[in-house]
């Protein structure tokens, strides 16, 4: 599989109230085509990824809303699959061109989450769960803090363990102009942090997030850019488990995560060993330790510690996890998070990221959840 | 282009107060696999189209959900685009199968509505269309009624010449035991039921309903059924339009519908005059006589004349539209919509529907709608 990254583009992620998401759409499809080199007049078919529009805002028919927003009448769809929306719009949009079908493709992922009352923002995200853990009143942050609890009782990892991800994320996102909280935090102001949902504490946790990122994805180009390094999606895979906690045997790894990864490495012929920068779905800090594993970073129960010890992190480690500053810093606008993703390992696989370049960087990887494991999605990129 | 149609199943559509969509959809899912001779082992991947489930129930991740239902731990998918996501849904998984992704893919669509207060239903159906509609209290009712007036004055139609066309679709549900509403009306019944939006009465308008229909594709098959004729689809096509009347220069055609018949008959290499059977989306009846000119059955101006004298009815026409009773009265849980048409399609392709059977028929046609018009998708079908 060889699918080109023709070009990318993302908004500034954060609390965007003076925007409505045709504008966040409109400036970050603008920055792909100006990416790509390409105009509207290119593209043959519109994928979006959103998960909330139809829950919050009583919006649906997105593929069409956006089709008409940019002027673009093409096939438009919108595919959902909660928090992994964007990730699954990407994989059916490489589908659609490896079909034949079209020939080059705009994804655009997009989530305006801050225009509404946070307690209606995280009721609306658990219809991502099973709806008997929504109707007995649990929440995302709930679920994955039994995770948490379950890693920590049979590894012995601690709160302050868990803390060095939000740590570590929060200073890639110093270096991320479009990221939510472009600040540092220490170990002990994470430990000092409310709790949420015990054991994680506000820290631990994404934030509620505006934004959108855009793709043009196509199976091959007639001009190659002799400026840059060209990028090529080589893997697409997508899994799924039970869709509540109570379906699984292990709450210590995701097997959607495990069984995609396995995928994505036999499609792309590729090792974990082989990933110089990934961009992992860190919605709380047990998650990225968590993806870590499930990935085959590390061997189970020494993510944690890898991660303290800097092998994750922008000039220190050898493989760069969320450069960006992951969901955690950079923000968590849901259908847009699987788009990002690939927009981040994009711009890093061509070496443009300046400060936040991971040097050198020839594979990369993403990794896109939908609910507590529900679904995930894994993409394999390389550069040539 | 060719995917074989290897099973199709249906629930009973109706208002379904007893089960939920769970039950639904393992019920359409277990007919399909029945019919296709296939166990869910076979299955590779989960196509659903829905598109109230998050803002009448809270509920998304549909893909993951009724996998897990399922027991079908594959990858899955929802596809949203109105009252058009299930044919969207279709389109999506024939993409797949072409791409060598997926090789038998199963697609649900499914829609629980009558739960609701009807007047909560006929809101959420809004979130199809334009905001600007929806924020002013527009309903779909409305937005048709002013296609009706706008059709009615160019070519001078009555309303006894729209209600022909729920008096043929009334006519064919009474031989299919899946319909909603398998009873007779006359035209004076129609002209005198309660004027919803003017010049639209309640027998001119599709029903809020329950329903579930799923169908088994894929690209080939080692072993053909001996007993049965096999169904290919040939053609798989969208096209996107404004999403509001607005936008519109013509309120008389819907030009996503043309554009996409168009692409269609080029697919498939046939013209309007080969095809046999269709199912159109009546979700009004003017939305059947523009769908009849849309696809080029008829000259413009020309369908309800030509509807009247029984050219599209079961034992009289040459080109029998709505079998199965159509959105009208077989019924029209939204996101079924489109996989129910082809469910239809492929039975009458098969010569299996007893009373209702379109004799000799060889080629059929889908036609789904989503708002307004903003999207539509149209398959071709064709038996050997």
């Amino acid at each position: 599989m060889k699918i080109e990254v023709l070009g990318v583009g993302t908004t500034k992620f954060g609390e965007l109230w003076e925007v409505s998401p045709r504008t966040l759409v409109k400036e970050a499809v603008s920055e792909a085509l100006s990416d790509a080199n390409l105009k509207l007049a290119n593209i043959e078919a519109l994928y979006v990824g959103n998960m909330l529009s139809g829950i919050l805002g009583g919006q649906e028919n997105l593929g069409a809303l956006f089709a008409e927003e940019l002027g673009l009448f093409v096939p438009a769809f919108k595919i959902e699959g909660a928090c992994a929306s964007g990730g699954l719009a990407v994989h059916n949009a490489i589908n659609s061109i490896l079909a034949g079908v079209y020939k080059t493709v705009l994804v655009v992922g997009v989530e305006k989450m801050t225009d509404y009352n946070p307690g209606e923002v995280v009721s609306a995200l658990m219809g991502a769960g099973h709806d008997e853990e929504r109707l007995a009143g649990m929440t995302f942050p709930g679920l994955y803090a039994m995770l948490a609890r379950s890693y920590m009782e049979k590894y012995g990892t601690t709160e302050r363990d868990l803390a060095v991800v939000a740590v570590k994320n929060h200073h890639h996102a110093t270096l991320n102009s479009k990221a939510q909280f472009q600040f540092e935090v220490s170990v002990d102001q994470v430990l000092k942090s409310p709790l949420v949902a015990d054991p994680l504490r506000l820290l631990d946790c994404s934030p509620i997030s505006d934004g959108a990122s855009a793709m043009i994805l196509g199976s091959e180009r007639q001009e190659r850019s002799k400026t840059r390094k060209t990028v090529w999606i080589t893997a697409s895979s997508v899994a799924t488990d039970s869709l509540g906690l109570v379906g699984r045997k292990d709450l210590t790894s995701l097997a959607s995560a495990v069984e995609a990864a396995r995928k994505a490495y036999k499609m792309a012929g590729v090792n974990p060993q082989d990933i110089d920068v990934a961009e992992v779905h860190d919605c709380f800090s047990i998650a990225e330790v968590i993806a870590c594993e499930d990935l085959g970073f590390f061997p189970k129960g020494e993510a944690a510690g890898a991660i303290a010890k800097g092998k994750t992190t922008l000039g220190q480690g050898r493989l760069i996890i969320n450069p960006s500053g992951g969901l955690k810093a950079c923000g968590h606008p849901v259908g847009a998070t699987g788009v990002k993703q690939i927009v981040e390992i994009t711009t890093q696989l061509r070496g443009e990221e300046g400060l936040r370049q991971v040097k050198g960087a020839k594979i990369g990887l993403t990794h896109n959840v939908g609910g507590s494991g529900a679904v995930a999605v894994i993409h394999v990129l390389k550069n040539e």
